[in-house]
């Protein structure tokens, strides 16, 4: 099974005077970048400054586009657009996105949907569809970075989409493959050790370990990890260490 | 004398719930639309409409971007942006602007500063710089429409730019080749005689009659017309008939 | 039964550049105007213009607050934000409404919750109690508008706030007293003397006709009309002398 | 002269998801809180979590407004609105502020501009006079916080509002008793000592020290200070005790 790894952090969620995200301390340890897109966060300045920290640092970039609302950070859910024009809101975002890396000299690789945006996707078939058809006028070799076992990921793989199988380190998962959801208990992961041990089960041994006990097995792509501040940078920093020591090697996704 | 001229029209400019402009009937008469990126009026849905409206008419598409002021239109003009911050806004319009262009299987041909951003740049060497740079980090064989005898042209021009030289059948000249102020007696020319008259003698006679009696040399390449409502339509109408009868040709813009 | 009537139309839903509505032509026919608070539509020159417009002809005000979405015009479902954001949200809206018309010589006698807002608060009770607790905050003698048979209204009555029933000329009643969905078929009322009819049967009659034949007990204060164009502005006006010459009265909702 | 002197800081400036400033610590070290009206800065939950705190540690409130200016934090010039339309932005900030204050249990004592419009003021007689404009119309005992020796302090008084001169420990003064603006050298005062010097020769010997060696006279009823980061807060904290030390007694602006 597959030993190497991207590892993705959501990055350029600052707004105006506002700082988010330990951003520079972030793309010391990851390979690739999700760039929020100024809808949700992040605006034209912000951008080009991520954009252009990760090109030096070498790090892969992606659009992270997600519902036009600042003011609740694209967390809220927002139910009324047709498919057509969520697809239109996604094509203006990753084609500003898009023109911003190639103006300041890297190119986009991925495309991540954020926040409610995303979970929306997970579950719903038009929604997903939305995402695929906007990545598909854009560019139809961009990798479509989403959760296994999720609507998104087979709508994407049957449009014939290049899907990234992204994981998490500190979140458990339910029978269906599915993460738990944050209401219920035992959603999220505190202990390095068994979020190590789960990283590594997934990327190493191909299987999704569930909370009933069972296995389903899982091409792990990517594991997303945050820098939301110190702390979570060092855990971060701690949970590659530690993979990098069991063999597991980092590098950006490719789209082969 | 050039007897080609382009007709150009902003358009798109509604925004979510709220129509703005004759933009379908306005189709019909111009050779170039002016599309707003969604910074001053415009949004995904309203570029995609736009942009493919006009490629079923055969109209060609420009950026109009400008300062991110839904509630002031792009009309206040607003300062403390260094010019590398507007670069990075203008960037971003013109970006999405131009990936949306491509998903709906048009190409973006010009690019046409908005409002007080256009006025600004027309005065103000680091605003048209800022104006440039963004074009330039696009694609630098976008044609940059502006106004003759301001700074923004020639600033553009030095740096290498394709210009185009934009001038109006609507309004007067000064002594030194700009727009008389609209808050100036005599700055709106309302007979329809003396409109065509001056176009004629800016696209064919290659001089600027300006209110003192004297006549500077320009080459006209666009003429800028309104849609604002089916009066402004029947004038934009009337005025590209009267100009066909004597023998102007319109055709869009082209990067020779 | 009663046979005095509010006539109100949602009103002050321009937004800077972008007009909407026939609001001068429409305040010589309703008796209270919901005017758009900045969030969903309306700004603060907006409002100043209708407040005092309506003051003028002797229309009673209201606050129309809605989501914080001008790209939606307030017609998304947004979900997430807990029912004290929300309140807050509703606060901060009415108390703007409320200072402006004080600065500006009018009283504000009701609230009226505006598309997705009203939609939601009408079939979720935590929705409803954040629009009540908002309206307690700020003045507990507002009128609360809202429609009959709905979660709004029961919620509203038991904390004790004055609720005006709103009913719709041109809207179908299904079996439990609420509005037919606009996706079902017989869900918009086209015949004017049909609508006629109804209104009638709901002021004088004091019943609910449902698209089931039955009849639900009903005491209608307020009807809603519309001036989306000047067709809608004729339809109101041509229902108001309908009503008018069957003995209904027109007057502002009251407080008693 | 008056050894009484009110703390002011600007507060209640994040935004949705954004933090910003430490309110928390320095609502134990001011007495009167300027909180941001949602136009560049704040939302109606912040503005609710920041009167409730202030009114629980018994610091006055004022509203803060400024341009309507997220993506520029109100610290850009807007021009272009006229002084009707800039008044009824205000009245629109300080009614939503007002209301919101009676709602959550607090008064609102006065209205401090923020940034862009600030400056601005201070300058141009006819934003001034939109800013008074707006206090009288929502209420004309509310007091009015603006600089020494400027066009926004002339007018108020002119116009027979209250009004609170606010200084500065860590600015200098130029000969006409303005500010030093930031650009030049000089402007800003980084020793502590100094700082402290210049504030009791403000506030216990009624005289503005000039950077020209001059002293003019000044009534300081506020000191601004900042709490923009954990070492803002430290200075602020060490400024009060050296003050209070020096007999100066702390209490909020009061209308009489």
């Amino acid at each position: 099974m597959a030993r190497r790894l991207d590892l993705n952090c959501d990055m350029g969620e600052s707004f105006g005077a506002w700082g988010m995200g330990e951003d520079a301390a972030m793309l010391d340890i990851v390979t690739s970048a999700n760039i929020a897109c100024g809808f949700h966060a992040g605006d034209p300045m912000v951008m080009r400054d991520t954009i252009k920290a990760a090109k030096t640092r070498g790090v892969a970039i992606g659009a992270h586009p997600g519902f036009n609302d600042l003011a609740g950070f694209g967390r809220r859910r927002i139910s009324g657009d047709s498919p057509e024009d969520l697809t239109a809101q996604l094509i203006y975002q990753i084609a500003a996105m898009q023109g911003m890396a190639r103006a300041f000299g890297h190119d986009m690789t991925h495309v991540k949907p954020h926040g409610a945006l995303m979970n929306m996707a997970c579950e719903d078939k038009a929604i997903a569809q939305a995402c695929v058809a906007a990545i598909r006028a854009i560019d139809p070799t961009l990798i479509f970075v989403t959760l296994p076992y999720s609507v998104a990921f087979d709508v994407a793989q049957k449009a014939g989409l290049r899907v990234a199988c992204e994981i998490y380190a500190d979140r458990s998962y339910g029978a269906r493959g599915q993460l738990t959801p944050r209401s219920h208990s035992g959603a999220v992961i505190h202990d390095p050790a068994q979020s190590r041990d789960q990283v590594l089960e997934m990327v190493v041994g191909g299987m999704i370990p569930t909370t009933q006990g069972t296995r389903l097995p899982v091409e792990a792509a990517t594991l997303c990890v945050h820098g939301d501040n110190p702390q979570a940078v060092e855990i971060a920093r701690t949970l590659r260490a530690a993979l990098a020591s069991e063999g597991v090697r980092f590098a950006p996704l490719r789209a082969d």
